[in-house]
């Protein structure tokens, strides 16, 4: 299968091409990138599996490639690693012409596209994604950043790549946990927008594997909701994008307060999908049956419900949270599967909420 | 004398003004700004100075404010104070909706406005520059940025102001070192843009005393001319805005080379003129008399002219800044008094000047 979905911003278009296909992938570039030099930006785990064929693909396509490594996981998208990444650009010659490539998971992604945003004041940036999250939620948005001591992807930029390739290959390696990862943003679509992809996911995950077919499907459905979201508010100016953080002021919290090692962010992300929904029920917004729906589906994936809450500590960190307007949280909760609404939830309801879902 | 340059740029228009009437000041602010919370950025001089009397007049209007300090001087643009920034920031509560002030000279406004531009992916900002470098020259225009271990301002971003307030007022505690700072900046614009100014600022020179009615126009003609060129060319893509980088390959190398703890920027532009300049005439591009022009009135303005070069390691530099394309080193050369282009330059050619320079 060979899927093109173009993104239309404003002041900028670009394609994500959904194929295994080289050739497809290099004819793309050449028409979007007009330099020759590029800076491919990985982690250690991509490093022994897959940098070298890429580097190589390039050199046969006549590019000269420079790469740059750095460790695995949501620790390393820090400010240190940024920092070596300027220096490292600037000792290879990388200029404000150089097109900067991230190749791994969605932390590569956000840190690579941080730099490409921030070196020389931005430079041209291609996201080849290699997990399933990467590839279904994060190479799509043009959101960057980094995280620092204090919280997650406190320093960012948006900015757009000029190119995405999705090639479900690279999935060929993947471990099944970080699978489940990508299903949780996967999922998240069919809550936030569409009761039908809903029911064709919860008879997907009755089967024990799910066919090379259906990622496609799946990757091309997140992507195409994701690109339509951010088509219509880029910028989370008009609160549109804002139903895409379902799930995520909670899963902020948990992944700052277990210093980012403890889960995956999709895991994260499910457990915040979860307390969303139990905040809702809490609110009268939706109906029990919703919330058993939301909580089958997530504990078909297998996800670990560790809540692992604080309640006073979680207060605190999500009137911290990005989302936050001085000091008020704001929730996306769900009405029904397929609609979610934007909301101010009172302190007093949140830590009650919290307390409860401890026990869960 | 109060003057506003309005900057009208393609999706932003942001004030300039040029006042010491606090009045005016804060009712353009409560136009532009709708926060009540203010993040001012400023560093330890202008702390002892001035930082006092800025938040209790942001209070008398009713403002909460919250303030930063970093340590003086271009050494302090670093990336550990950018990440302090982030942290101090969240630690104070300000969210996505609150305001950021850059209080201080060209590298605070550097600093803070890159802070601004990557904190929580973008938060307004106001500059209140306090020397006349800043006010004449980095305050407008939206260049951000921030050094790192291999170069200066490598990493950075694109981002306009919402309000810009020039008050001369801060400039009667500025050594003298500082105020011919600034004037190397503004002779540079009568040096590409207009022989009239340049005659104007040579008469001036004669003078012991620089009047605060000479200051304001100055300042003023500095502004003017920067905004002009930044409202045609904001991202430097069409090569107009380049012409302001007159004397900065050289001067970037020089601080790079003294560890940016030897030369103010004024300093190093001026000498980086004389370089482009001695340059310019070696290619023939310039006169013999526009090259004495040139030497003469950075003379007037008593810099010291040390050039402090060695030839291998900044042709090498000079490579690698951000100016630089595949290599190949661009110089903005000098034809005339107002009269500049834009030109890539052979490294023996560059090589040969420097190692001349050696001796002037």
């Amino acid at each position: 299968m060979k899927k093109t979905i173009t993104v239309r911003l404003k002041k900028h278009k670009y394609n994500i091409i959904i194929s295994p296909s080289t050739k497809t992938f290099f004819s793309s570039l050449r028409k979007q990138i007009k330099t020759k030099t590029f800076f491919i930006i990985s982690d250690k785990n991509i490093e022994k599996l897959h940098l070298k064929s890429l580097v190589n693909l390039f050199k046969q396509y006549g590019y000269n490639v420079h790469t740059a490594v750095i460790s695995y996981g949501e620790k390393s998208k820090n400010i240190k690693n940024l920092s070596y990444l300027y220096n490292k650009a600037l000792e290879l010659g990388i200029d404000r012409k150089s097109c900067a490539i991230a190749f791994g998971g969605g932390v590569i992604g956000d840190i690579a596209g941080f730099f490409a945003a921030t070196y020389m004041r931005g430079i041209d940036f291609i996201q080849i994604p290699t997990t399933l999250l990467a590839m279904t939620d994060s190479c799509v948005g043009g959101k960057t950043a980094i995280n620092v001591t204090k919280g997650k992807n406190i320093a960012g930029a948006f900015y757009q790549p000029n190119l995405v390739w999705i090639n479900t290959f690279f999935l060929e390696s993947l471990p099944q946990r970080q699978i489940k990862n990508g299903l949780a943003e996967i999922i998240k679509y069919a809550f936030i927008f569409d009761k039908k992809f809903y029911n064709y996911l919860a008879d997907l995950f009755e089967n024990e594997i799910i066919s090379s077919n259906d990622l496609d499907y799946i990757i091309y459905k997140s992507c195409f909701y994701k690109a339509e979201i951010v088509e219509k508010d880029e910028r989370e100016t008009i609160g549109l994008r804002a139903v895409l953080n379902f799930g995520h002021t909670y899963a902020h919290c948990l992944e700052t307060a277990t210093n980012y090692n403890r889960f995956l962010h999709g895991e994260a992300v499910a457990i915040g999908m979860l307390f969303a929904a139990r905040l809702s029920l809490e609110l009268k917004i939706c109906k029990r049956e919703v919330y058993y729906k939301v909580k089958n589906m997530l504990n078909i994936t297998a996800f670990n419900l560790d809540t692992k809450n604080k309640p006073i500590k979680f207060l605190s960190l999500m009137k911290k949270d990005k989302k936050s307007v001085d000091g008020n949280i704001n929730f996306v909760l769900i009405k029904d599967i397929g609609e979610v609404i934007n909301k101010q939830v009172a302190d007093k309801m949140v830590l009650n909420v919290l307390k409860k879902f401890r026990s869960i």
